[in-house]
């Protein structure tokens, strides 16, 4: 009641504006106790106590047997801070108050030669962080408690293992004495002793290193090691404190979007043994099968050893049927504890135990981590069992995981210090990991993978000749271009995994090499230094297309699986989810694996891709290349069949989905012929000289393409390519109707950035599919809208929607304009910036909420005033980005548009977004009544 | 009464929202007589009269001598197109009706055989406008009405070549005759019979001439030329009406941004004959000098003559002492209605008049043109004679119109048909216009202009080495480069005209030539036909850097001349202007021609010009190239001492007014070295291997550098380039202060996006600014502010604010990056924006106020949300045209900067931008009463 007293005066006072006088403020609790049975928290005070805190609260007060401690709050953590590295007032009474609670229920004191409480300090944050202070144990121990833990136990070895143990902990972890001149005495003296474990050293042995690593510690830190255990303690928390600031943490919490304003909490327990002979032991394990999700105790255990020597490998641990067969009735309760545990948690939990001869003790539990598969398992067999609803069920599966199920990817659980990685990465072109040998042409890689041969085709850029080298290949690695180069458009479509403008490698195609600078860990050094290496044609590499990464040699991967559990889980989502998912697809192939996924229709068909296949392109640059509106004609003509067929089989494939077909997009210099030997052929064929054609290539030249001749002012200043264009859509769409096969073309005009430019292509739009009609004797529903992805076209969506049936988002060049920043340069710095904090995330991989998405909501609220009910959707990356996916809903969107592989990811999170803002509702209902 | 009544039922139904039935509408007035001493029109109502008819029923009003007719109203001409090009019900009777008041006016009869009234039909919109239909004479004319002619004049030549002279223009611009068909054949007559002057032919001669001209409107219409005087007048109304929607006329509105709603009003009025005689004439002229801006009559008459010889050049014109000496009782007359008229309007007028017989008569009065001098100089007389108020007289001068008294310019008397000029314009890249003979390089420049020649220095492109090649020259030409090239930035910095960026030319540096396509006016076609042009060394041309025009051969130019008229203007702008007006200034001398034309500070000093001084440009490559911190820290030490001694000489300019200079902006690869020769010399000075540079060159290449690696940018991840500038801002500003001469640098960060970029630099500059003041021992104030041009930094202005002490609007790149277009790139499609009205104007030259600035009004009102008073500016080239300045105003900057010579407009605008506020608030506070 006192609690709930403070907390209400404080929130009055704030509402007041009056700061409380300092003096009178009420007696803050910066401690919590826990243990046998009680606990001043509880398991949903994360925030305050921290994961490991609140885990041990809530142990405690389901009665099972935790050693007593206590949590030392982050509120204090955060306070010691703002003070300048000082406790808040208050707080360090309170920690000696809980000491003696924490004497009083185990019986022992601190301190107390003749009874020695021994304590473990550990940090425990709300998310467990790398680079925040790991365990010391034994703490209490100096030379007087040293001898009373010696008489209590009997054990003169254990105890001064213990010594030895906790002077090494205390000097590397709280005075940061490098661990190896610790360990290097060690190894010395085992090998003076001809010992191979550490067990085979004797008491004396170990007698005589606590002297030596006094010694150690005394020259280190310039003082001698701490004997008073109140002294250590201290020293222990401000260690603990400490660590939220240390570099590692900081920069953790910077790339995962952790608060620094969380703090960490300090947990202090009563030491537990598990290395006091046979009758004890020390184990860790989940409450199911954490990488299938099966519904067994998954658990591991040493006899006669504590946590530590789990963690630094040093012995390797047992089944857990040993500590049944060796330890009946420790099992047996352990077994009661576990099932009681996940059943209060309704989840499954990762714990961690030890039995002090013969009496087993917990000492942490948590949400435990899982596989992609395993997290739909067991979310299912939870509803199968009653223990969660289906939206919950939902929740529990992290959608960005999803992924491991669709591509193949590199094995998360390998090491990355065994890695030889390229210190610069590439751009994620195409997502999915591959692996295979290096050629540097596509003749060379159709040769080997006919023979069999897992190849990656490196070039400096691909072009449509390259084609049939990139079908052959893994992966695709290119050192020029884009996001929205040939390669990364290409294998996109293809689903090929690919790593684009990988700027920093260097090739030589003559001699079939490239240069590249690499990361490689030095464990002298313990951090990577940079070396230079070089690839030969042959040598194997491995691509992960989902982060841009380029690593030397054959990296283990994980293929995909589609199980039923997914199927379900897809089908629990769809009856949720009120955005429907729609697929990026530009092929027939694509669209099948759209409606295979359960697409609700195509939000973004390019065109261009179609221009790029090689059979097309040369009739695409003599259309470029003509310096008139006829030769354009005449080339356009050539092409409009081949479109036509496109749309054919991919509205076939789509029976009667919206297909959103967006007329050409990139600026016409991309299809330019690269050498003078194709310049020559199309002069050739297109009977024009070849230094005129060299001369308008040349003019067609831009300096910023992105921000050049492209979308629809290709379409105003050339309108015949559009004309062609919608005439081979709506073509494809009256022969299909004709057949009595259903179709529902979206003509998406892209670039707008003014009212004018779409109501000109809508104008001719409309013109030329009444033409076609007309010819066909049929009429066919179409619809006309157009791309946001300009900041003008955000703010004047009132006027644009005047003329357009539907938006939709491209918030892959709406993030470049907005923030003037092309992806394709932005490798120079923009890696810097997230790595820095200066942008807490990448805007290309999720929405940048405040900027871009404010821009989103702009357009979405004035173009829904000027036109109520005007359809809107999302087709740049960030509609397959949960995160980007959560947004969207939350602005009122109609869809989201991802590449096929992606819907599952889009799905669910569509499915958790709608379920977060049922629960919110909810939740302010219940804050009105 | 009746009138006022209508138009408040009208207002009132429209509020209602209910359309008043159609039959039920009371008769609206379509037609408006004047004439005589009387009207139903007044001088302020041109929007409904147009010009012209507004004009005619002031002056009858006025009691003057003005020929009866009658005015058809917009509102009848809009009313016929909506109607599918059929009068408004009851015009035509209204028609009929006046007509009838003009005869009796007149005492003449329309079609009346005895007693013949003649008409002009003229159209006349509200603003005048190529394309709309000229007048047509002598109307009413047929064969019968010929003999009443012939009687009432005695005078069959006179009769005969009045019949004649209506056929023509009857024909040629009711009918759209080929008006040469009829020329032709006057031609031949007069060879035929030894004339020369058409005076010179007999009435028998006409006679038959007459017979001639009705067989070729009968062939050429398929028609007999109509006889019916009603049926005239219909077809002729017609004929006005429908020039409207004139091809010419809608080109001509759509660029000058004229509605299509006006509509055009069409005047009939009685003809009244100069060329009945040596007592009658005809005559125009200005009230006032209109090039000077004198207060003297200037005019010029013509004895028996019609105005359409003064038009179409036949005779030429003489002096109106003229009229003075042989018609004295009609020039007296004339005298005094001028000067009444001036009077009346209270400004100077263009008008026509006719004597007939001794008798005056006015046939048009308007405001008259007037070149910026004489603008000046009226306004101010005007404002001694105490005829209007200065804040009149500042309204009265067209700030653009003040470039003229400021550069240098094209005599834009000039006939654009004598001139040959390029198909494709390049970038106006430096305002101002030059003339010289063309060379190639730059050492050429310097030796031609040594031995006291012009030259235009013509380049691929400019570099650093180029500097006193481009001294020398009058005018830079490039063929490549955008507005914020090498060559566009030093010449606005040297005041010198630029053409950069005309891709069409082509260059070849061995010959000494360039090609280009250049259009002739053939005066066959009457039309511009295109040409190759070949243009040697030594050949004379002239640039336009305001249009970035390129003129082969020598343009007439006019010198810019700044009187005394000029300062007092400017002195009255400063005292109502609530603006301030700075300066874009990268150099001590810019800065003095700031001071010169009173800037309040410099908005915008660029220090990547220093960058590209020859002298420096080395130091600036061996920073770009290095690959370590401490290889550019080294390269940046050479090149503090020269950046301080540029901002010393700038600050001491600048007399302690705010000096705002903008950190390093552009993409580091803008300073690369372009050829292997200055690689190698780079490569030996820095020690560094050839190849590795190369290779480092190559890897700055960007694809959109607009987009890429500039700006605060390059500031954050070579943070020794921020702190070298900050360095040496503060250390100019601490030696200057010690000697007592105040300073006020306000140091700008460019390209911000995110509120941390700023911050993160902000800290920085705070730092080095501390540590230097530290080091000279002095205290100094300054600013740091932002540049706010991408959409991100507008829609988070709001956190941007917080870290900023100012803003200043980078509205140049802002407009590039909310439309997604780049300015370098845009000449393939951005003039045929602007010249289809897809694009009402070009947004690089005025302000985008729906689109680019509504993003500025979110950031003003974010922005001074979260910090109230926040100084906010623009630095875009905006800043210094009209329209931009008068938005500025209305959303509340504090001041605009603009190019030195542009202060004098902007100052004017500024200070018609306050009145016109100050008027509306007026117009406001009287709504409310």
């Amino acid at each position: 009641m006192a609690k709930a007293m403070v907390k209400t005066r404080g929130a009055k006072g704030a509402k007041r504006q009056m700061p409380a006088p300092k003096k009178a403020a009420p007696k803050r609790k910066y401690v919590y106790f826990f243990g046998m049975g009680k606990a001043d928290g509880k398991g949903d005070m994360k925030d305050l106590l921290g994961g490991k805190g609140a885990g041990l609260a809530e142990m405690s007060r389901l009665g099972m047997p935790v050693p007593a401690g206590f949590t030392i709050t982050t509120e204090a953590c955060n306070e010691y801070f703002e003070n300048g590295r000082k406790y808040p007032q208050g707080m360090w009474d309170q920690v000696i108050e809980n000491l003696k609670k924490v004497e009083r229920a185990m019986g022992m004191k601190f301190g107390d030669p003749a009874n020695p409480l021994l304590v473990s300090v550990r940090s425990g944050a709300k998310f467990s962080m790398p680079g925040m202070m790991d365990t010391v144990l034994n703490l209490g121990l100096n030379r007087q408690t040293l001898q009373g833990l010696i008489k209590k136990t009997n054990n003169e070895r254990f105890a001064y293992d213990a010594y030895r143990r906790f002077i090494t902990m205390f000097g590397s972890i709280v005075m940061d004495v490098d661990r190896r001149k610790f360990e290097n005495v060690l190894d010395e003296v085992k090998k003076e002793k001809g010992c191979k474990e550490d067990t085979d050293l004797t008491a004396d042995d170990l007698k005589a290193l606590v002297d030596t690593y006094k010694g150690i510690y005394r020259k280190e830190t310039g003082q001698d090691f701490p004997e008073e255990p109140m002294q250590q303690l201290q020293m222990a928390i401000n260690a603990v404190f400490g660590s939220w600031f240390g570099d590692r943490a900081v920069k953790y919490r910077k790339i995962h979007e952790i608060s620094d304003k969380l703090g960490t909490a300090c947990n202090v327990q009563t030491m537990v043994f598990g290395n006091m002979g046979d009758s004890s032991g020390t184990g860790v394990g989940f409450t199911r099968d954490p990488s299938t999700g099966d519904r067994h105790f998954f658990a591991e255990c040493l006899i006669n050893a504590q946590g530590e020597d789990v963690v630094a490998g040093i012995r390797t641990p047992l089944h857990i049927d040993e500590l049944k067969r060796r330890l009946p009735r420790a099992y047996k309760e352990l077994d009661t504890i576990y099932k009681k545990l996940e059943k209060h948690y309704r989840d499954m939990l990762d714990i961690e135990f030890t039995v002090q001869e013969g009496n087993l003790y917990m000492l942490q539990t948590r949400v435990g981590k899982r596989t992609a598969k395993a997290a739909l398992r067991i979310a299912l067999d939870m509803v199968k069992e009653k223990m969660i609803d289906e939206n919950t069920a939902l929740l529990r599966i992290d959608p960005a995981q999803l992924d491991q199920l669709l591509h193949p990817m590199i094995d998360p659980k390998i090491d990355p210090k065994t890695l030889v990685m390229i210190v610069q990465k590439g751009l994620p072109a195409s997502p999915g990991a591959a692996v295979g040998k290096v050629v540097f042409t596509a003749d060379e890689a159709e040769e080997w993978a006919g023979r069999g041969e897992k190849v990656i085709l490196v070039r400096p850029e691909t072009s449509p000749e390259d084609i049939g080298g990139m079908h052959a290949a893994q992966g695709i690695l290119t050192a020029r271009g884009g996001m929205t180069s040939h390669a990364a458009v290409v294998a996109r479509g293809m689903g090929k995994c690919c790593v684009a403008g990988a700027g920093s490698i260097s090739i030589d195609e003559e001699k079939k090499v490239f240069t590249i600078e690499v990361k490689v860990y030095d464990k002298e050094k313990e951090d990577f230094t940079v070396k230079d290496a070089i690839v030969r044609e042959g040598d194997f590499i491995t691509l992960n297309g989902t982060t841009g990464e380029v690593i030397l040699g054959q990296a283990p991967l994980i293929m995909p699986e589609l199980t039923r559990d997914f199927a379900i889980v897809m089908k629990m989502a769809d009856k949720v989810k009120k955005l429907g998912v729609w697929a990026n697809a530009d092929t027939p192939k694509d669209a099948a694996t759209a409606m295979k996924f359960g697409a609700g229709g195509i939000g973004l068909c390019r065109t261009e891709h179609m221009f790029f296949e090689p059979d097309r392109i040369k009739a695409v640059r003599e259309m470029i290349l003509s310096d008139d509106v006829e030769g354009r004609k005449s080339a356009l003509a050539k092409i409009l069949p081949m479109q036509r067929g496109d749309f054919l089989a991919i509205f076939k494939e789509m029976k009667g989905l919206p297909v959103t077909v967006r007329l050409l997009d990139p600026p016409l210099h991309e299809f330019l012929p690269h050498t003078d030997e194709e310049l020559r052929d199309l002069s050739s064929s297109m009977g024009v000289p070849f230094d005129k054609l060299k001369a308008r290539n040349k003019v067609l030249h831009e300096f910023n393409p992105m921000l050049g001749h492209r979308g629809c002012r290709l379409g105003i200043t050339y309108p015949e390519i559009y004309e062609m264009q919608v005439r081979a859509i709506m073509e494809a769409a009256c022969e299909l109707k004709k057949q009595k096969i259903k179709v529902m073309p979206e003509i998406m005009v892209p670039l707008v950035a003014h009212v004018n430019e779409l109501a000109r292509m809508r104008k001719m739009t409309i013109e030329v599919a009444r033409q076609v009609q007309k010819e066909c004797k049929i009429k066919v529903d179409y619809h006309v809208g157009t791309m946001i992805e300009v900041a003008r076209a955000a703010i004047t969506a009132d006027q644009i929607a005047t003329e357009a049936d539907f938006f939709s988002f491209g918030t892959n060049d709406l993030t470049q304009t907005t923030y003037g920043l092309s992806r394709d340069d932005a490798g120079r710095f923009l890696p810097f910036y997230v790595e820095n904090g200066i942008l807490e995330e990448d805007p290309f991989i999720t929405i940048d909420q405040e900027g871009v998405g404010q821009l989103m909501k702009i357009a979405v609220e004035k173009g829904r005033n000027a036109k109520p009910g005007l359809k809107i959707g999302i087709c740049g990356e960030h509609g397959g980005e949960p995160k980007s996916v959560e947004f969207c809903h939350r602005i009122g969107l109609n869809y989201v548009s991802c590449s096929p592989y992606r819907i599952p990811v889009a799905k669910l999170a569509a499915a958790q977004a709608a379920i977060k803002e049922k629960k919110k509702g909810k939740d302010l209902s219940r804050a009105t009544v």
